[in-house]
């Protein structure tokens, strides 16, 4: 029989089918992926093709190099084709019985690396950091515009999961408006307190350390886990120990033992299910964090290896194939290729 | 510059990207469709193959017709893999920190036409009438079970949009929760009341009814909408004039005018967008309405032609590349293929 199990924070719950279970190879792709090139001069996110993108607003690169050209690590650009933009001024207006606003906001693209072929679960421990480090400082500097008041974090991997070029990229959103999944986190998280007298997620990294059927990695200052209502198979969040609502109140230490278990979790899902397309998103406070600091930071990592249709849109339930309990035995258990990644 | 819209139910915000605003071509399928064949021997829902599924539970037949055999318009099934059973007693408990239960609640399947090849843009109106019946009998029988809290009423058309089998047939799902995303439209159509004394639902007919350009269909009880803050592009809600908090408290007249437009919305989608992928999904109150009848049930239409990623995924914000008012004037001017559909 299957279970129904809720998400301690959202309240959603979802539906794990247990009896037709899949196991990693029953997501495995059809046909093997062909092999892209370390570089592709049609790529705008290519070196060489600086001039093809927007102007950087960072980039770490040799000391020697000029902006918007060759000799980078990283680049930050703004996304040509941007959903939202800081140009204006924020108007808010009724139309009819609506609320509408212009687009104000911003929207920018981690160009993560110059090898077009590799994936954050193949970067050395160093480029990891770095990508995290561009997330810091791209969050920072965006936060002192007061007009925005959410900054979302995000990664596309892969066609099915929604990225339009291949090139190893994340990307950032800033709006101007709290959104509402985060306003349904961060009230979760405030009932709960109140309930429990406990902050959710720490209750969370408690459990799953003790209990540990569920726990993929540890290490100082993170646990990689399945979380136990995952909507999806092989659903991943990564959880600092360390109560903070925001993910920027990272110190160097933190951002390396991050980075690490990072680039530990995307390595044994792209080992076990052979690369598979995902999403991944920082959930953190809103930018005014100073009536939230009740919220706790973490990353969620979802594979697309399931399609969510008439049912999930309706209810919200997910209907989820691979228990989080058989997930994390699969990628604890897994072999990762070490010398792949060095 | 894009454009920021909120739901007025919901609170949730959508972004419309009108700078790269796309037209119905821009969606069509790179490659024509084959032709499917309107029996195929394999199809567990085609005619003569009754035994390959679970018993009917109710099916539309001629009367001199047995059971299970051959000689049905329609037959409901429970679902074969069912994600939800009614066997066992519900029973709710604690795993550490969360809550569970087992999987109690149903799972069915309705197969629409004996017809392989058909979709419901198709039918003529006997049948779609005789579907949209065969939805309210299900629900009428599936309430008397008092552990069902939320009935869900849904149909995947297309690989894309989660449809595992080709087979024109919708699904009812029933748990024993009141799901999140229900919940939050209860709560929204009661928060919008105690403001403005008004029915949300009630007040986007009267609206949309006089401003026009989101109409893209109307008959004596229904209209056809583009709502405001659409999700994705051609999203299309149904909604009654008649304020009510559940479709089966619909009259025969109000079947009579639902099949009407609900077959003319399908076509309108079917032949401007050339049969697409989509989800529909009927919003109605949960079983146990005496408390919920400020609720104003609809249908909800959404073409997968676009595709959320991790943005969608962290913030439920939806970045949308059609506006309504275009996608509302595509569909009105589309040209139906009357005789397509006699």
């Amino acid at each position: 029989m299957s279970e129904l199990r809720k998400d301690v924070i959202t309240r959603e719950w979802v539906i794990l089918a247990k009896e037709r279970a899949k196991r990693p190879d029953d997501f495995k792709p059809a046909e093997k992926r062909p092999k892209k090139p370390n570089h592709d001069p049609k790529c705008p996110f290519c070196t060489g093709n600086e001039g093809m993108t927007p102007p950087e607003v960072l980039a770490y690169r040799a000391h020697d190099s000029a902006p918007n050209g060759k000799g980078w690590n990283l680049r930050v650009i703004k996304n040509k084709f941007a959903a939202l933009s800081s140009e204006g001024d924020l108007q808010r207006h009724d139309v009819d019985i609506y609320d509408a606003m212009n687009g104000i906001g911003a929207h920018e693209v981690v160009i993560e690396s110059p090898d077009h072929a590799k994936s954050i679960a193949l970067y050395d421990q160093k480029s990891v950091e770095n990508v995290v480090w561009s997330y810091v400082d791209r969050y920072n500097a965006l936060r002192e515009d007061k007009r925005l008041k959410y900054i979302s974090i995000f990664r596309n991997h892969g066609k099915i999961a929604g990225a339009s070029l291949a090139h190893p990229h994340s990307q950032i959103v800033a709006t101007p408006i709290i959104p509402q999944k985060v306003w349904s986190k961060v009230t979760g998280v405030a009932q709960y307190l109140e309930y429990r007298e406990k902050c959710a997620y720490c209750d969370i990294v408690e459990t799953e350390t003790k209990v540990k059927e569920r726990l993929i990695s540890e290490n100082g200052n993170f646990v990689s886990i399945a979380p136990f209502a995952s909507r999806s198979p092989f659903e991943v969040w990564i959880i600092p120990k360390r109560h903070s609502s925001c993910f920027a109140y990272m110190d160097r230490f933190e951002v390396s033992d991050f980075a690490e278990i990072l680039k530990d979790t995307m390595l044994r899902l792209h080992t076990c299910l052979d690369d598979p397309p995902y999403n991944y998103t920082i959930a953190t406070a809103p930018c005014d964090t100073d009536k939230l600091d009740n919220f706790h930071w973490h990353l969620e990592i979802v594979p697309r290896l399931t399609t969510p249709a008439g049912f999930e849109l309706g209810t919200s339930i997910y209907i989820n194939v691979t228990p989080p309990e058989d997930a994390a035995k699969f990628l604890r258990e897994t072999k990762l290729i070490k010398e792949k990644c060095k």
